[in-house]
């Protein structure tokens, strides 16, 4: 088997992310084996190794060779003058939007496997005049099936639906969304290691309804859309209340809880991983990973940001790789 | 000062109350100093005594005499046949309703400071004909004001509502309620040991709004409440995004959670606090606790009950009555 090939971009440039980005590739000796691909501007990359004192010995990317185990650069152009650190610039969104999108131009042409994004400013981008909110929403557009999905060794979650006002994610609790959710997430679970992975659905209601009770979703959307997913074969069980559904996969390796809104899952996985989980998209033609953290412009350019997140999210893109996306 | 008063319901004689119930009073000598009188009829209590081996020692409890310390008996007429265990049972329901009712009577004539409840089965309740969901809805019918509260050393939440669909639950977050909220709280955390406490006020909608993008109940509601309140020297701060609110609170002791609905509390304390937490109602005249398991039926009558969170519920009731409530 050929070596995964893994795509990292360094993110803003004013941010944490080229520190992050650099540090965990500084730890090559503890990844997993794979041709890491790091797309930034060659600048950004040098002036951060000086910073924190370590050498990638990155070597020019080359779409077109045949993969081996090491850390390359895929150069980008930049502006003359440095970039600002500590605070948004459109200047800075420019570059990380490049970045992203010759990362994601060399997955979806098949010469990348995943593709590790380091956190961008989406304020950045709008200052740039770019016409995407951030890395989901520019995914969301190209494949509108991409699915959220949180890991970690405690616990594993995926999203109904992700960034909308509260009521408008309770209203858009129906069958029809579920059972194409769990269909999504059966088929690319079942390309990842570590699996057969189980689905559990969290209800919606407190105490999923109690039977009506508490609410009518369980009843009308939730269960027939578990029960239409399960006739397909496709091993999924609820719906489970929600405060106690994390507690129960928690427990299990294998299960994935099925979140219906953004912080039923977030709430609960915050708690278990902070500072340690990864956001994977899934449902794409390849891996999306990237760290649980932002651009954290306070303490960006002064060597305190913690890797850990990023260093996970680097590992899982790799291991995810192996066995083919 | 006068020892406090601690009245001990014993809960369905059918589940697991009876057995935590004495368990917890067994371990007396690691309790707070007070005087402990346990609602229950005396053959149950009797019963579980031989069960466990252990033997509580119990007086009868006089209500008109000076209160010391020590386990009494507040004796209730029961039926002559025995309960029936690990199942719904009316007679069980009424049994757990009698020695609840006498408990909150003696709350309110002021001859006890304190009520902790065993669980009871709400469909035992029904089967007996009584009119009431459970403990919280006696409770508050009594005390319209009544607050749920969740405590334990890590997390500390109190809810905006409760039982009801998160459909209701959104639309009843009100810049009036919230208010009301506030200042009961505030009211019922100065009588309590432990303090000054500080509430933090979730957000509703993922990243609490992110200033009105993802919608507009932090601009419309919360935060006018928080910034009425705060006008009234009432410390409260917030709305803070909900899925990180809990980590902010988890490293503070003086935290208190305002939740907006019951997952979004209930998901982040059940992780935190599995079978150590204590349910508290504050805004009563007196302080009620309960732990935060049920009937469990499933495991009635075999001495497996774990008693840490009947423990706590006991422990915190001491320690709240013993500053006056």
């Amino acid at each position: 088997m050929t070596v995964p090939r893994v795509g990292v971009t360094a993110g803003d440039p004013g941010g944490v992310g080229p520190e992050v980005a650099v540090k965990a590739l500084s730890r090559f000796g503890g990844l997993p084996p794979a041709s890491y691909v790091l797309f930034a501007p060659a600048g950004v990359v040098e002036a951060e190794e000086r910073r924190l004192g370590v050498r990638l010995g990155a070597r020019p990317w080359d779409p077109v060779r045949e993969p081996e185990r090491g850390i390359f650069l895929a150069d980008l152009p930049a502006p003359v003058r440095p970039p600002e650190t500590g605070r948004v610039a459109a200047a800075n969104g420019e570059i990380s939007f490049r970045a992203f999108e010759a990362a994601v131009a060399g997955a979806r042409d098949g010469r990348l496997d995943a593709v590790v994004t380091a956190p961008i400013s989406k304020a950045a981008w709008a200052a740039a005049g770019l016409p995407f909110l951030g890395h989901t929403d520019y995914l969301a557009r190209l494949y509108p099936g991409a699915v959220m999905t949180f890991w970690s060794d405690r616990l594993k979650v995926a999203l109904l639906s992700h960034h909308r006002p509260l009521l408008d994610a309770v209203t858009a609790v129906r069958k029809d969304a579920l059972l194409g959710l769990f269909r999504t997430l059966h088929a690319a679970l079942g390309r990842l290691p570590g699996g057969p992975y189980r689905l559990l659905a969290a209800g919606l209601n407190p105490h999923a309804g109690e039977d009506g009770y508490l609410g009518r979703e369980e009843i009308d959307e939730v269960r027939p859309a578990v029960e239409a997913a399960a006739a397909e074969g496709i091993p999924v069980s609820g719906p489970f209340p929600p405060d106690t559904v994390f507690l129960k996969a928690r427990r299990e390796r294998d299960a994935v809880v099925v979140a219906l809104y953004h912080d039923q899952g977030l709430i609960a996985f915050k708690l278990e991983a902070f500072a340690t989980g990864v956001n994977a998209t899934l449902g794409l033609p390849f891996i999306r990973t990237s760290p649980d953290h932002g651009t954290a412009f306070d303490i960006a350019g002064r060597g305190l940001a913690d890797p850990g997140s990023m260093g996970e999210a680097v590992r899982l893109a790799a291991a995810f790789s192996a066995t083919g996306s």
